[in-house]
């Protein structure tokens, strides 16, 4: 099956996000029936006025059963209990995935049996303002979208999460949900405690904040930028994530620490070397960006996938983890006299299937790759 | 003596802010004589080319000799040594202010006398690339500038600054300096620091450069944009500001504590109240900015100022920590025969003048108003 001959998905959730999945899944995949369903009757009306649905259900359950795939748009302190009520309500081949910032919580939440039809999920994208008002079919469109398979999701299930990533324009990466924790709360959780953190300092400490203002140099206005928006959404989105983000926060109050000790001991060579080594994270963090899309024509990996749990999510962790992008997906399960399936992947040119080869045998897996 | 009478002006290190000074100076003063040194032959030679000096001098004490004013543009860990060289070769009518970016520092490394003489600037401007060769006439225009007279200063020679840098179409504000610093400490160095710190962290931290970036949030590259910019330079800035900086650091440090803590206890009241806050200062900090200059008649503030020490820079000082906005600044010194002379500053508008009015009274002082 294939993302465009999926049956019904339903979006439990509608605001910003929730609303932008319904309108790209609806434009790209014509006839796709799509189901939602929101706290809200005011902005369940607007996003069927909008087209982001095309049914309203009363509940997530009404709107789960009988789907192919269900997201969870709702606030990510709320997913895990979600989670739980749709994956009870839905047939025994729905897929259920969420879009939240921190992934381990939801998955530590959920039982083995639960964790086998749901694939977490975590499109890097959002707008100013959120509500279905503000959703556009294109929000995904070359958005990373991280996946966190657990070593019991179904093959087949995160094959379906996979496609219908895919169809949103957007690029999926598959990553342990530990990482992905740890990751976003280096970029995008502690920026923001920082940033909140400062302008509380600069507002009860400077004398007046008219000066402060007049004075404030570009970082200072870059980083207040974001400061205090959205208080309940982001004391959420920090719970959510409290354990990764415990740990960078703790990390960086102790290299600032070690900025203030410097300071006292008047060590210059300390501090331009700080600074000069910032110059070189940055470069290195640059280095790494990815190159742009070569003009390489489609390779395909052939895995040999045994019958054991794990086996998915171990070969996609991998290769998201060494920025393998993979294309599309194909899965061959083991027939009742075989001990092995096979995991097709297409890759973009020779470099990244044998790169994609390297790994796998590396890892002990059978593999071999074909051109076109 | 106003500033278009005054005789010549030496600009000592002729870079982005010393060379803008000169060509400032040259557009708004026709026929001032603008004396430059550099220790790069090169660039005072890129100086002379692009009109920002008049003249090059081969040493600071060539430059200084004979001057009305110096300005001392060097690197911020240089002024004190140097700007004991200018005093100590210049006439006893020389003004000598600098225009380095912490200020407690060098009055410090001054004695009583020199301080006489010495009266700090900085003014709160720049631009992205360094060198003569990005000087601008109008790189002051509107900005603060700060002045941070020693009780010791002379109130001709800060009346002499004060003239050049409404010359330069700054807004000059006097500051006690270890306010000027501690403010500097929080919206500008701080800043840096944390830039380079969170660069740092993610560099090292992250399991790969490629997916932090793909994956930061806006906050994130905003803050990496100053991050690691000329090392020598800043760590030139942060230890010139060691004290003030020091404080604002750990102060910086303990507040991410918290916020650890606050994880740790997984408490969502005080998370959603320490966003709050943040929205809340954010909010306190912009109703602050100065209010866009009303369509105010001059008004005159006549203060009677006694023959001692420090009452220049008391009454300076004060009204600029209350956001009086001094337009034009005249002296009268006591005659032979009397205990006060008078000091006379003009202000837009009655309100402005009320509260100057006020606040002098307050602190003893006689003085009185007139419109126009």
């Amino acid at each position: 099956m294939t993302a465009g001959q999926a049956g019904p998905v339903a979006v439990v959730g509608v605001g910003l996000i929730g609303g932008s999945l319904g309108l790209a899944l609806r434009d790209r995949l014509p006839g796709l029936v799509v189901r939602g369903s929101d706290p809200s009757p005011a902005a369940l009306r607007a996003a069927l006025g909008r087209g982001a649905i095309s049914t309203a259900a009363d509940s997530p359950e009404a709107a789960a059963a009988g789907c192919s795939a269900v997201f969870l748009a709702a606030p990510v302190g709320e997913i895990p209990a979600l989670a739980r009520r749709v994956l009870a309500a839905s047939g025994p081949d729905t897929l259920v995935s969420d879009v939240g910032s921190a992934k381990a919580g939801v998955l530590a939440a959920l039982g083995p049996a639960e964790r086998e039809r749901f694939v977490g999920g975590h499109p890097v994208c959002g707008g100013e303002r959120p509500g279905v008002e503000h959703a556009r079919a294109d929000l995904f469109e070359r958005a990373t979208y991280f996946l966190t398979p657990a070593p019991e999701a179904r093959p087949d299930l995160y094959r379906r999460l996979h496609a219908l990533v895919l169809a949103l324009g957007a690029h999926p990466v598959a990553i342990d949900a530990a990482v992905h924790d740890r990751l976003m709360a280096m970029v995008s959780h502690l920026p923001h405690v920082i940033a909140a953190a400062l302008i509380r300092q600069a507002a009860e400490t400077t004398p007046s904040g008219r000066e402060a203002l007049r004075s404030a140099g570009p970082s200072f206005r870059d980083l207040t930028r974001v400061a205090g928006s959205n208080p309940p959404l982001w004391a959420d989105i920090l719970l959510a994530n409290r354990e990764a983000l415990g740990a960078v926060v703790a990390d960086h109050a102790a290299r600032l620490t070690e900025v203030g000790e410097a300071l006292r001991r008047g060590d210059r060579a300390w501090l331009e070397a700080f600074i000069q080594g910032a110059a070189e994270g940055r470069e290195r963090l640059r280095q790494e960006e990815p190159v742009p899309a070569e003009a390489a024509g489609p390779w395909r990996v052939v895995i040999g996938v045994p019958n054991r749990v794990g086996v998915l999510s171990e070969v996609a962790t991998a290769l998201g983890h060494a920025h393998i992008n993979i294309e599309d997906l194909d899965l061959r399960p083991a027939g009742p006299e075989e001990d092995e399936g096979e995991l097709e992947l297409t890759v973009a040119g020779a470099d990244a299937a044998r790169r994609a080869l390297d790994l796998m045998s590396g890892r002990g897996f059978r593999a071999r790759v074909e051109e076109g």
